[in-house]
Order: structure tokens, then sequence, then C-alpha cells
């Protein structure tokens, strides 16, 4: 692994007894930001329960879980543009995730490549990106 | 600004009209990532309340919300590694924001550069990185 300093490694938990003691909201769930492993480009922000994060070290495909539809979200299982797991990281209060990952196409549901596609410029928030691909055609027929 | 499609702006708020529309949870916060602008290197993640957004997008130095201290956190402020605002980002949903930022020195609290310093790997969750500063330099006497 690139720019590890292999000396500082001090292991802190065995196995996945670390999800047991993640800082959960109280619905259960922890933040998880998705990072583009090579590019370093910020692809998104979404949720993860205790069953998502086990399921996405275990698969190596993320599995984020929805709040909207309270439901297990496997990212790309309708719209094919899957996100493989690269690399898994907890932020010093264990409250947050940061998942280096390979995304296919665009991680936004507009088509876009990422989801951070509105930036606040000379005094107005704008639209600076273009999607990849229709919607339409993402989520089909 | 690189990379920019200049085609594709379009504007969908004039001036700070947008943080009125943002998604508040029940406390009134928005999680907000900060990312060094050049090396795309992740940061941390906190939490912003529509004073703390205004006070950053005015001044173009971040300020958080403490959800601990109930307060400001002007990042920096006991440290003295301030972060600068360089691009003000907006997601999808409007629930989420990407600052990037130029970081002085850790923007962690252990002194690390990074608050995202333990790894998930062979099996084990690992820290591997060491602290730029000591946190007792930091925060003093």
């Amino acid at each position: 692994m690139q720019g590890m300093n292999v000396k500082s490694q001090v292991r802190l938990y065995k196995h996945m007894s670390f999800v047991e003691d993640l800082k959960y909201n109280e619905d259960g769930l922890i933040p998880a930001i998705a990072q583009q492993f090579d590019s370093k480009e910020m692809l998104m922000m979404a949720w993860m329960n205790k069953a998502s994060i086990e399921e996405t070290l275990e698969t190596g495909r993320v599995c984020f879980w929805s709040r909207s539809r309270q439901a297990f979200w496997r990212k790309g299982e309708s719209s094919g543009q899957v996100q493989m797991l690269k690399e898994f990281r907890v932020d010093c209060d264990n409250d947050t995730l940061l998942l280096l990952v390979d995304q296919t196409g665009p991680a936004c549901h507009t088509g876009r490549r990422t989801c951070f596609y509105k930036v606040f410029k000379d005094e107005n928030l704008l639209v600076d990106s273009e999607p990849l691909i229709d919607p339409k055609e993402l989520y089909g027929k």
C-alpha cells in the first residue's frame, strides 16, 4: 500500500469486531463517504448499518442502507453501475467511514459521475457537470 | 476552474438563498466533508448548521458546528491549524456538503493529517499513520 508507514501499523481490532464499536446514530446508521480510489474524486455520501458494513467487507461490493426504502442498497443493483471496495477506512471518532472504491460509470442517480455537481461560485449555486448517461437509460424503460 | 464545462453552468440559486433549501436533520445540521483541494486527500467529516455555513461562505475560513460543545467550531481556533475554503459544493439531494479546503497541518485532533487513519487490512483494523504533531502541543500546556 502506497505511503503506508509499516512501523505505525497498530492492530486495534481483530477480524470484524470493530463493527460492533462503531458509533451508529439512533437509527443504527453511520455515514459512509465514497471516493474513487485512483483519481481521488469524491463520489457520494450515503449511510450504512452493521449488516451492510459486514456484507460490504465480505463481498467486496459496496452495499449501503437506503433510508428512503428502508432496505439494503447494493450499489448498481438497478443501474448496473457497481461500486467495488478497494479500501475501508474508519475515522478517529469511529463515527464516519471512508470507502475507497472503484466506481463503474456514474455514482449519482442523475447520471453524473459524482453527486457533488453543484458549486457555489460568483455568489450563485451552479450546476457544473452534465450526466454521463441519461437516468432514464440507467433505471430504464 | 479546471475541468469545468462552462456550457453546463446552470444557475440554481442566487446569492446564499440555497442555504435555506438544504436538508438539515432534526438538530438543524448537515454533514460536511472536508477534502484537501490540491492533493484530494480526504481530511474529515463534521457537521454544519445554517449560521456556520453562512459564516464559512462569508469569511472563507471553515466553521463547523460542534455537536459535543453545542457551539461554533472555527477550525483551528484552539490548535492554530486552520482550514481555508477553496470551493463549496452541494450534493444532488441537498443533504451533504463537500468543502474543498486548504488545511494547515493536521486536520485531526490526534495530530494526524487526516481523521481517516484506521484501515481494514488483512482482516484487522489497523492504524496506518502517525501524528504530525503531538496533540499536547496542538492544544497546549
